[in-house]
């Protein structure tokens, strides 16, 4: 009972033999006396074809069958070198597995996304989610087999938290009080010490800070777990939750992790370009038709690195119009990143050395006390893809700093810690999954990249 | 600059040169004129010797190095056949990385479990961590292999969700309301429209049926994700978080089911048997002797097959007295499961056709009308591994059955949907991660098999 895929993949094997193939009906002819079937059983993105006459005691039903109707069929499997695809399987017989019905809301024709989106539990039946979902399952393990054959160690960090690794971004409160009568504290306050965990909790928003434990115990470590935004925001590439891949490296600086960070970029590429060749044609065609070029021209070139101060002066030498201004010391925006990687780079870039007001406490402060061992990786068609950096690895210089920026050092007790018992320097990067798979595939849209999208005022299925 | 574990996998490549090593310090010892370091560098279970004398220019601050220390060497790498070690590094130059402190909380000597879990940051530099969450990794990653290599398509299914999978099971509430002044409606409820998704929320518990419907479009796919229960149960065996693997596939019985449940576990164990011998020795000396025998049985063993009807005949003929009465039509304990792998079978077995009365509503009804097509995989020493089942695909009996069981249709609108179009048969189950590493392990408690556990009360780093 062989797959599609195996049938795509060995044809010789199967070559004038009987088969038994499963699947669900993607298209029908029929004629009188005779029709075809295009059956796709999941496995591959392309169908097989199938022919049926009327010698079936069911060709009757068959013909009658509709789209998305799963079926068995036994059968010939013939090479057909004349036609336009290249083997058929010849019915003998046909076997109802499930019906399917007139109002299956998945015709054969063309759907907004926006509709389909409404039926996620049905759209990866399509040739555009199927590609999407298989490239992104395949992307996933790309990811896993470029760490683990590098020696990293897969760490599982926890969703719930009660930190806030960044110190900034909206989060989720988890809790099991009653949300109608919930304890409170002699002073009127919530009384969290009721509360599951004894303590106000919420949904992670990084593992960095649990992943640079780890990676000074095993040197080189990542993640690869969901985290979560509660931020108010319906764009295109924002969404609540979202999956995020976070290596940590030791006795590694900012140098090594670019390096890290654009092999594993190429690898992924290269692993989707080779094992993907239908699904990323698909996007070629009907998605992005430049897409093959740029992830060719990608995997083949050199990233290019530029300083932040750099990537200012350019900026501003450019005389572009932008609608907010580029000044040292603000953040570049998603119009800056985009113009630096596509117009004056037209290639990935790392921008690195950000002022330290604009990056996070726990980055390294270069030697000028004015920027922090920050790095950005740009690429065209989508801006910012990583965020990393060097940590500040020295107690004295970290504790400085969280203290001018108003942090609690008891929160911190345990990453502190990590300082004080041979905290070697090292340094680590995040790089958000779906926007990942949207410069792969030349999706456009979040909400097309995860099977079951959460964004504000959704989270249905 | 190669990593310890390379100096273990060839040698020879090194021998006679000089290389750089980075590492933490595990113990080291010091005369008057000379020293050994254990140096580890988180790449490889074992150590590097490292020597070093007073003709370094440091020697007295060398010898002084704390616990945890970590340095670079660059000396002479040199095989030592004679010795018990195989080779060791000639120091000729130490530098240090970033210095500990004489209070370091991982001295050399036997900790509990108890105190080591206060120091979750620290606990992975020593031995049993350090084999424990490298093994979990490789695990992790083995699990992938298997389904990436037969094809599965891997989905990220939802972690914040608005429906409760199983229809039991205590969850945790996801919001973003103010927990003080929350909104209410007119009649005084809490006014979940107003919160960030629309509606009520919570952590999943099982991402099955989110997975049907990728089956039902790939064929074969499965999940590997966090899930929640916020049980108050302190038991060495439940943790409100936890990581699952669900595959679910289609064209598929429930003897499809069970072989691809004994092949996984069998191809995971294997796995790490061959990849982490070093690890797996270790456990099978410190934590439980007869565990490379039991694991070694099992991947040679054909799983046992056993009814719920028979299983319950053979523990009452079996004249055990047990805390809990065995009788037909209510479920096993954990002490009935175990006394049937470890004491009849003493090996793993499959219980299948439980009675539908204690098994969730989208199991198969069996043609007797009393049991459902449900599979529970129980292992020696720790019991229920893996629970699965066949799924109801015939939409009148699934509703028939929702509607003994008080569920409401709509909830479940995209689910009967499914049986609407092309439902073809399918099973799958579920696989707790925690629970195979601690039978992989020989770790008897779940918080010790888990980086930075949550358990009632507990939330820390």
């Amino acid at each position: 009972m062989p797959y599609v895929k195996e049938l795509y993949t060995k044809p010789d094997d199967f070559a004038g033999k009987e088969v038994q193939v499963s699947g669900w009906i993607r298209t029908s002819r029929v004629s009188k006396s005779f029709g075809f079937i295009e059956l796709n059983d999941g496995t591959f993105f392309k169908n097989l074809q199938v022919v049926f006459d009327d010698t079936l005691p069911n060709f009757s039903d068959v013909s009658k069958y509709h789209i998305s109707t799963a079926i068995t069929i036994k059968g010939d499997f013939v090479l057909t070198p004349e036609a336009k695809q290249p083997f058929e399987l010849k019915a003998k017989e046909i076997i109802l597995e499930g019906e399917s019905s007139a109002d299956y809301p998945l015709q054969k024709k063309r759907h907004t996304f926006e509709y389909l989106r409404t039926i996620a539990h049905l759209r990866p039946r399509g040739n555009t989610y199927s590609a999407v979902f298989r490239v992104r399952s395949m992307a996933a393990f790309a990811i896993h087999k470029f760490f683990q054959e590098r020696g990293f160690v897969y760490v599982h960090t926890p969703i719930i938290t009660g930190s806030d690794a960044e110190g900034a971004g909206e989060m989720f409160r988890v809790s099991t009080l009653d949300p109608m009568n919930p304890p409170l504290t002699e002073d009127g306050k919530i009384d969290y010490s009721k509360d599951f965990f004894g303590k106000s909790s919420n949904l992670t928003v990084s593992g960095q800070l649990n992943g640079e434990a780890y990676a000074l115990a095993f040197r080189n470590i990542y993640t690869f777990g969901p985290t979560f935004r509660a931020e108010n925001s319906n764009t295109a590439r924002h969404a609540a939750e979202f999956w995020m891949i976070e290596p940590e490296i030791a006795f590694a600086e900012l140098s090594d992790n670019m390096q890290l960070a654009e092999d594993m970029l190429k690898y992924v590429i290269r692993y989707i370009l080779e094992n993907a060749p239908e699904e990323m044609q698909f996007f070629n065609s009907f998605i992005d038709k430049t897409l093959l070029e740029r992830l060719n021209f990608l995997v083949d070139s050199e990233f290019k690195k530029v300083t932040y101060t750099e990537a200012v002066e350019l900026l501003l030498k450019s005389g572009k119009e932008f609608d907010y201004k580029v000044e040292w010391g603000t953040d570049l925006q998603t119009e800056h990143e985009r113009y630096l990687t596509e117009e004056i780079f037209n290639m990935p870039v790392f921008v690195t050395d950000y002022p330290k007001e604009i990056k996070a406490f726990y980055m390294r402060l270069n030697d000028d006390g004015k920027t922090v061992a920050a790095m950005d990786c740009l690429v065209p068609g989508v801006g910012e893809i990583i965020g990393g950096s060097q940590r500040e690895e020295r107690l004295d210089v970290l504790l400085d700093r969280m203290e001018k920026l108003g942090l609690n050092e008891e929160d911190y007790w345990w990453y502190l810690e990590l300082r004080k018992y041979g905290g070697a320097k090292h340094a680590g990067f995040g790089l958000g999954f779906e926007r990942l798979i949207m410069y792969i595939t030349g999706m456009t849209n979040i909400r097309d990249v995860i099977p079951f999208p959460r964004t504000p005022k959704s989270s249905d299925f």
